[in-house]
């Protein structure tokens, strides 16, 4: 029994935290009392209070400063996985403004792997864009584009701090998207990437490929994105497919 | 033109390497050359040959074993996203063998975030369920699942080593499942995860939230998976929205 009234009180400690942040008592951005102060005011053991706020961070409310404290963290962007979107559109749909610092644009050659994805072979050249996706003015995502070179090297000279390279594409240079691969997976922070969003290295990515395809299933672009995964959550609904 | 010289190299070591690892030359669980072995035969430098295996890191392919090298990483299972299917299913359709561990079956009562997730009130008793999938015997996801209290307590009941939770739901039980929501997030694994997935505490976890519905929008099961995020990739198709 012991075990589970253990349980219980981490859990109580968790759930009474989490809605103190939920109804704003504990405001984004504001440090929780120390550990001290939560064993007394709960009257529970440290390891009890640690396990409870670990779950807090593990719930993405509150984030650990090295040598700080513990702090209210931002509320996730919770965006719709339901139908091929740019990251202006995303954030225009959420209320969010979106902008973008362009990192660099170069033409490079095409490893195995970026051939594949544009249908190209290893060794032609393509262009590379990558940008650091901003909401509300805060880094959330850092996007590698890659795509043919020839639609590349017109769009890399449009201005993509202002400019949606979906909204080029579609819009000004008349090539239309149909749909899109996308591969979503969760990693680690790599240095650049970790430089690019302000995080540590060894924060949580969430990080999706996405091939998007023309008319005739002909790939036009090319992606990785690097979405802050303490500021990102995607929601889909699916359907059961029919018992057999 | 040094840093665009540079970024070829350490590319091409990267993509030399990676084939190498596609096409089975270095074979899952076996240690990559050292640093100093790379550097001699690709001729370049260690910056290069660094940065050419933490890519390779961040792709998946391989991982390091602090004080014992660098081994070719298990490739990802690549998992379709298209429709509500349970871990048994999605295995099968993979042509891997599942299995589960259960670590714990028992009443608790529903803190405020489980209780909304089932439409129950807060305080409310529910069951809790928490398994480790395994995927040819190897830990992939670790499910917490919460369930309304009276099909949970006959669901405690059977055999959850063997039988799906989603099987006795339709089969046993006649509650159709007809859709879920799925919330998608990428986190460090906290240490319960951690131990229950045999990794490092603060490893890459995509976390999946899915509250199935059954007919008339009726929740019927509640989950928190915890999927190894080195072991898992999903893949989906989003078409274009119409125009405006």
């Amino acid at each position: 029994m012991a075990a589970t009234q253990d349980s219980l009180l981490y859990s109580q400690v968790e759930t009474v935290l989490a809605s103190e942040i939920g109804n704003g008592a504990l405001g984004v951005g504001e440090q929780l009392p120390t550990e001290d102060e939560l064993i007394q005011r709960f009257e529970v053991s440290r390891i009890t209070v640690r396990r409870a706020v670990q779950n807090l961070v593990g719930r993405g409310l509150v984030e650990i400063r090295r040598g700080k404290g513990t702090f209210v963290a931002k509320p996730r962007i919770t965006q719709e996985l339901t139908e091929l979107t740019g990251f202006v559109e995303d954030m225009q749909a959420l209320g969010r403004k979106p902008s973008a610092r362009v990192i660099s644009k170069e033409i490079v050659v095409a490893n195995a792997s970026v051939a594949k994805q544009l249908a190209l072979t290893k060794g032609e050249r393509v262009v590379r864009i990558r940008r650091v996706r901003l909401a509300d003015g805060f880094p959330l995502s850092f996007d590698e584009t890659y795509l043919p070179l020839e639609i590349g090297k017109k769009i890399m000279k449009d201005n993509l701090k202002v400019e949606p390279i979906f909204s080029l594409l579609e819009r000004k240079y008349n090539v239309p998207l149909v749909e899109a691969e996308y591969k979503l997976e969760a990693v680690l922070a790599e240095a650049n990437v970790a430089e690019a969003l302000e995080m540590k290295v060894g924060s949580p990515i969430f990080r999706i490929e996405r091939n998007s395809y023309s008319r005739n299933n002909h790939p036009v672009d090319y992606e990785r994105l690097h979405y802050r995964g303490d500021l990102i959550r995607f929601v889909t609904r699916l359907a059961r497919k029919a018992a057999k």
